[in-house]
């Protein structure tokens, strides 16, 4: 097994450069005051697509060989990494499939659709997701394009850190003290630590699940990959990966100081936020990170902390009852 | 009367660099093959406070000299430049006081509180802000930063058309065939139209209205200035001086290509899209120069067309609205 290093970080953010969008690190004087923190949001939710997963996916795409793309890729994915390989596959003019759950957002199976993604839903509960992606690949020759325990995918997603490096220094940051990244199979955080490790050594770098999915905290605790309990529920529908990657996990254990775990209301409580003071929409597996920060689990006072905002991927429903369950906090 | 000129909005580039955010220019495809054209959303909603005021708000306070910066500012305002000032005034660490009307957004009234403004409500149909916000400077010795009618403020504003011909050219466009640009006043659209007179004098720049508030569009089209009806009703509550500002009129008059008004509806209809394909939050105002693409009142076939998405101070009630009347657009 071959680990990616910060040099295929930076091969990535070539391959990216042009194409994915360099997202905005934000920051807003009244969040700050409310966090009692100076908190810079990475927001990977105005990526192309709606979530980081592009960085990955287009990355995986561009590196493979033009006649074995030309047979095409497939994915499995709870609706993120799905709809930002078919993006990619759309640009480079090759078939996507797409391996969804049947209870994924609405609005995620829309939207790999109209990226021009063929899509097959599963059971999310029942058959195994691995196993049907695989199966499609084998059939039609296509690519499998793994969502997180994948080199390249890794890579790709490290690209975001090398951004948030300069968009801090820019900002007259001088250190970022840490940083907090959303995590479901650990492709995001372990390419950010990768390049944190190399480009701001002094950050710590932490993860954020949704309380009942926090087998990334979790395993890093027992320093050996630990499972969810089966049958936990989470709006945070992009986030419920059962247990750390076998690339992933090697990278986190070495990198990652800890990792959080948020509600539901918390998630939904740092979407209102996210609304009102940085006019962002951000999806409840995208707003982890924030509501770890401010729901006060990390010990951030007087400190410098960049969050990632991963994903705007969320039904109208849910972003909805999240605004209506939070009051305006100004 | 002196108008401001193209060196102005450098001089408050310099002004603002590392201070306003260089906000993105961001596309969808999706977006596109739905508008049949090319549409780069300069995202002006993720600025300090929420909206492209602070630009002009910001040049206008650094331009004082210290001593009257350190007597404070007035300003009067339908909620986004008040907001500003505020913002400005506090990194200066002087008083602001800002004069609203007692119906605007309640999320623009505690927004403007909590930047630390000082707020003054008033009768929107009865009472004159100017003359109040003019007795209020006199009273204490303030400085009065007029919203839209002043050079240091049009200038700031025009800032934001340096920043997205840059980004344009970074991601390939060899001409922005059109500027379509929020108007109330036209603070905004007449900076914007200075600059881009200077760097990409083959762009059209146009403005976009609320039905029934086009006064620009009206005044544009008699060559003269034309006062909206009284008494007409919108949920662009940003967008609602009577006719074009002295100082801005004869800009626009002079480098702009006519103008658009949309509806509510097709405002609201635009919210919804800039939810779904752009994450963003985006009020109602902020939303007509895109509402006026994509309702077909632009002839953009095969054009590209940067939109100004110009605020995101929305109500959640409003915004809850905008989605529900919207079904998702994939």
């Amino acid at each position: 097994m071959t680990l990616p290093t910060f040099a295929d970080v930076q091969t990535a953010a070539d391959r990216l450069a042009g194409v994915a969008v360099r997202t905005p690190l934000l920051e807003s004087p009244l969040l700050n005051a409310r966090a009692g923190c100076r908190i810079l949001v990475k927001a990977e939710c105005l990526q192309v697509t709606g979530s980081f997963k592009f960085r990955g996916a287009y990355n995986a795409v561009s590196a493979l060989p033009e006649a074995q793309r030309a047979r095409g890729v497939v994915a499995f994915s709870s609706g993120n990494h799905g709809q930002a390989v078919a993006a990619a596959a759309r640009m480079y003019g090759v078939p996507a499939t797409i391996v969804m759950p049947s209870d994924a957002p609405a609005i995620k199976i829309a939207a790999t659709k109209a990226q021009g993604g063929r899509v097959v839903t599963y059971d999310r509960w029942t058959e195994d997701r691995e196993a049907i992606g695989k199966a499609l690949a084998a059939e039609t020759g296509a690519t499998l394009v793994k969502p997180y325990d994948e080199p390249l995918v890794i890579a790709g997603q490290g690209t975001m850190a090398m951004e948030l490096v300069e968009q801090a220094r820019a900002l007259g940051v001088e250190t970022i003290d840490r940083v907090i990244v959303p995590v479901s199979g650990g492709g995001m955080v372990s390419g950010v630590a990768l390049a944190m490790e190399a480009l701001s050594p002094a950050t710590r770098v932490a993860s954020a699940e949704p309380a009942g999915f926090d087998d990334m905290a979790r395993s890093l605790a027992a320093g050996t990959h630990v499972r969810n309990e089966p049958g936990g529920r989470t709006l945070s529908d992009a986030l419920m990966a059962p247990t750390p990657g076998d690339i992933t996990f090697p990278i986190a254990k070495r990198l990652l100081d800890g990792g959080y775990a948020a509600t539901d209301a918390e998630a939904k409580a740092a979407m209102a936020i996210a609304f009102h003071m940085l006019k962002l929409v951000v999806e409840p597996g995208g707003a982890v990170a924030l509501a770890a920060v401010l729901s006060g689990k990390v010990d951030c006072a007087g400190r410098t902390v960049v969050v990632i905002a991963s994903g705007g991927n969320v039904d109208p429903a849910v972003f909805t009852e999240a605004l209506a369950e939070n009051a305006s906090p100004f």
